[in-house]
């Protein structure tokens, strides 16, 4: 973004740039307000390039030769009790060849499996736990002059009592016992399939793609479709709450993130604010000893008090998304969407919000009484204190912005954390191969922290240009080094967990309106501010952003929550067979065959599934 | 709806009823505060039950064994411009065959006929001109020891001026000149079938309810597709709008719509106040000879200031449909559907705010200052307004509502103008059979106007029938008169234009759930006047009323707006071939075959698709 003033560059102070050193009523701000416009149509062309650009490699994977699972499934839900007492999956094969004469293949009724799934994992920690004394067995040979140490461990509460017992006898013993049960449990289950939730599979893409946006029943509480998520990110246990059940969860957890979103800095800045090293010392009087070392103790003054923060910080995401998946919703994308979303404006309240009002209205008692009096507030007060409030702080955020991406993206680049953590685990904790490749596993992108993250810089950013343009080299430098290194990432480091082809760019989009949004009302403050005579002009903007948004919603969004019968009726190179694709529906768990000799089955099918689908090679293949 | 309070009668006057008579804060302001709940969970109630109702009417015409014409067809807007030229019959079938390969059957492209439809349309007044000249010709032969008079008239303005001719031989020319050309332009049409838009017709009702559902092209904009209007009601110069033009005039419309809501009335007061019949007579000095008779005089100027009033309200309807025309709305249900919601909200301001507000407020200059000093502007100051002046004006709707029915109810019940009108009629200007079918004809139901002005009567009767609860009584004489006036007159009387299924429901549901909303504002405004220091549990109704509205929308406005799977795969008795149902999508001028000759064969055709669709028994099928 190309920026007015951003020229006339002084490194005395970053104050000297911005536009607070106009005086009121000057002619200048002419420039600032074309900047305002200019910012605005910068980046509505931009956004409208990227949705366009997002748009087709969404089109581009939904209309590939190879064919997934998830193009020949429907997932329905809300089935109604059945009138003529009928079973799950005649009712649901009833309706669907009534309604799908010439598509409908197969159906696959829901089913509780939290047995088999328990049964299944206590076995899975039995198989690793002995895998691993066995190589700790192996080991203890290798020493010269030694038949080995049989390992032992205590079967009570965390390894510490009960009595001792020979690891690798009661793992094998714990294998033998575990296997009948569990194909006890999974004969049971299919017997079992009776819960209201289905998932529908076709006989080709166009059908499901048809299926997926159509209203099937009369009333529209009951037999709800929509797009079956990938295999691998179905979240079973959400599938089939119940239309009443989901109604009910997601208000409940919006208001509980309501109360998060507001309350969450104030317990711990509380807790910031106690945990000093002299309260600790007291409190627990062996850290001295800790303490007495007085290059540590220098280190612990300093950053004790944000320990608390730092913990709670972190918390916080896995927090919105257990809220998330709180709501009743299917899929592992959809869930990490909806955290993002939570976590935005989290950022937005207490980063962007927090740091402005409180920081500087809460510093004077005249901006307090005025937010507190409640008679006197109106919209264009608020407007007003954004205006007279942002300039002060603008240099704060620049800092934020460069500590962002000097720290953050030097952390990412090295990858220095995720080097110590594994050389410690290789050292003292993994034995077997197994447990050096998950030690070395990179995991997943994790989108629910990265892009609100992203999108706070983007409202830093677009709020600041204005006002304040050096922001401007340091969201560059942001986005610049971000794209390089972020970029690095996605393609040689982690392994996506899933693939929503796209599904996160609308989410992504509507935000960097709000942002935009936010920054012209600040600058309709700020021009308020400097008594410019002209500042209606900056009226059409947020109704310019509106319609933008509605264009943007029209064209495209619609397009993207279904796949268009266009896109859907590209020939595939090779139809999957029915079998292929109920299997890969088929949770991990209750897999037929699985036995406990076919350990990598496991990671094969899971490797077909994953590998096929996300398009993008991880490195393992790369490196093959 | 049992309301407390209205027990305790007292004809002294209705302000003893209101609870203007409660005093500040007095105990009794609870049982008021039940009250309001109370009227807002009976409506809740009974809106989900009409809801319901609506539905489940709906479902049964759409899953009717006798198939209609529309239910095989869908409307494709937006298509755009062929990438191989092609022709456009050649792009729309390849793009369908492709994406519904099993059910594609037609398509029809859209053009522009408007010459044929112009030359139709005069040929139709040429032949009832000649009817009528030779009706007046046989009549006047009639007459003893005559041989009859030809009619002559004058072929310039309005027949005021230019040569005289005989009328039979003029007009018989006119349409012998007529007729080759109306086949000339039938010809051209067809030769240029090439706007983006078109009718697509499907082999089953359930292909056609999918494909109205889907998203058929990747980008939104292009290859819309929705259900199609019944052939009767279709405007067919709106339906090749493209998608950027209905974009722009649908803004436009609805600005030039709010300036109408807002400005209409005010040029209105003016003339209202000017032409009193004083005035009147110093510019039109002719008058005078009626003035001087006495009973005239006095009932001139008693309603001489109302007239431009009067008429001009009665003008508004058909700006409103005018305008909502202008929209690019293909269907002319769904127009009235518009018309009706630019009207009621025209009512909401103009009579129920502009009483409340104007009347009251700008009486007092304190209300006049609290108005529009925009800085001590507030949401509690609106709310404070909108309670303590509502409760001196309930008098004055209470009369309303009464005039209303009185009124309004025993016009339409009696149809005492109609039948003036038509007496006049039949001795002054009918002379031939269809001219007097054309008279007695009773027209269709106006929804536009009818559905505006009941839904006021709700936000009246909801509004004040806590604080007042006298209007309760009137409200109900209302609606039950209504009931049985206006049910007489839908059975026996009216003829329908065109039947929507339903859809003016949802429309109604909603402006009744904001009518339920302003009454829950204005009760909280009101409570809080009293000082009533519980008025706080009002809170949730707002909230109760939003939730309502979300769920009714979530349960049933999608099935509304659509035909659902189920409803359509109910089987029919007999499957319409596909030369009846494209010959009932033809507009009528452009009909082959439709020779002068077959003068009745337009109203035969007509009431082939209009009789069988409505489902509803015309006076004249009950007659017979």
């Amino acid at each position: 973004m190309a920026k007015n003033k951003s020229n006339d560059f002084n490194y005395s102070g970053f104050d000297n740039l911005s536009m607070s050193n106009i005086p009121s009523g000057s002619p200048k701000i002419w420039a600032f307000l074309i900047g305002v416009y200019w910012v605005s149509i910068v980046t509505y062309y931009s956004l409208w390039r990227a949705y366009k650009k997002v748009f087709s490699l969404r089109n581009m994977m939904h209309s590939s030769e190879v064919s997934r699972p998830q193009q020949y499934t429907v997932l329905v839900r809300d089935i109604p009790v059945s009138q003529e007492h009928e079973k799950r999956t005649e009712q649901v094969e009833s309706f669907f060849r009534r309604v799908h004469p010439h598509s409908y293949e197969r159906c696959m009724i829901m089913h509780d499996f939290s047995e088999a799934e328990s049964l299944y994992n206590e076995r899975e920690v039995a198989s690793r736990k002995l895998e691993h004394a066995e190589a700790v067995f192996e080991l203890s040979k290798g020493k010269p002059g030694s038949d080995g140490v049989r390992p032992m461990h205590k079967t009570g509460f965390m390894g510490l009592l009960g009595p001792k017992v020979d690891s690798i006898e009661f793992w094998t013993k714990k294998i033998h016992e575990l296997t009948p049960q569990l194909e006890e449990a999974r004969k049971k289950c299919k017997a079992e399939a009776n819960e209201d939730a289905a998932l529908v599979f076709f006989n080709e893409r166009l059908a499901a793609a048809q299926a997926a946006q159509s209203v099937h029943a009369a009333y529209a509480l009951e037999w709800q479709v929509e797009p079956a998520a990938e295999p691998r990110e179905c979240i079973w246990r959400n599938m089939h709450l119940s239309a009443w059940q989901r109604s009910i969860r997601k208000p409940v957890v919006y208001v509980v993130t309501f109360f998060v979103v507001i309350f969450y800095m104030i317990p711990i800045a509380a807790i910031s604010a106690i945990t000093t090293l002299e309260n600790l010392e007291t409190v627990l009087p062996f850290i001295k000893s800790i303490t007495r070392i007085k290059a540590l103790n220098a280190i612990l003054q300093a950053y004790l008090p944000q320990l608390a923060l730092i913990v709670f910080l972190a918390l916080l995401p896995k927090l919105l998304l257990t809220l998330s998946k709180a709501e009743g919703i299917p899929s592992k994308s959809h869930i990490s969407r909806a955290a993002s979303g939570k976590y935005f404006y989290f950022m937005i309240f207490n980063v962007f919000l927090g740091v402005t009002i409180f920081g500087a209205v809460f510093s004077s008692f005249k901006g307090f009484k005025v937010l507190i009096d409640q008679q006197q507030l109106s919209v264009s007060k608020v407007v007003e204190l954004f205006g007279t409030k942002l300039p002060p702080v603008s240099t704060y955020f620049i800092t934020y912005v460069a500590l962002k991406f000097f720290v953050g993206y030097g952390l990412e680049i090295s990858r220095i954390i995720p080097l110590i953590i594994y050389h410690i685990k290789r050292k003292f904790l993994c034995k077997t191969e197994r447990e050096l490749e998950d030690a070395w596993a990179p995991g997943s992108f994790s989108y629910h922290t990265s892009v609100p993250s992203d999108l706070l810089v983007v409202t830093l950013t677009l709020s600041y240009s204005v006002i304040a343009p050096m922001i401007l080299v340091f969201a560059f430098l942001y986005f610049a080094i971000g794209w390089l290194v972020m970029r690095n990432s996605a393609l040689n480091v982690y392994v996506p967990e899933w693939e929503s082809n796209g599904r996160m760019w609308p989410h992504i989009h509507n935000r960097i309106l709000v942002a935009l949004l936010v920054s012209q009302i600040t600058a309709l403050g700020f021009f308020a501010v400097k008594k410019f005579p002209y500042t209606v002009f900056l009226i059409f903007l947020p109704l310019a952003t509106f319609a933008f948004y509605l264009y943007c919603k029209r064209n495209f969004y619609k397009s993207f929550a279904v796949v268009s019968l266009y896109v859907a009726s590209q020939p595939v190179k090779e139809t999957p067979s029915m079998d292929t694709i109920v299997q890969a529906y088929t949770p991990t768990c209750l897999l037929e065959g699985d036995q406990f000799e076919d350990a990598d089955f496991q990671d094969a099918r899971s490797n077909m599934t994953s590998r096929t689908n996300s398009g993008i090679a991880t490195p393992a293949e790369r490196n093959v």
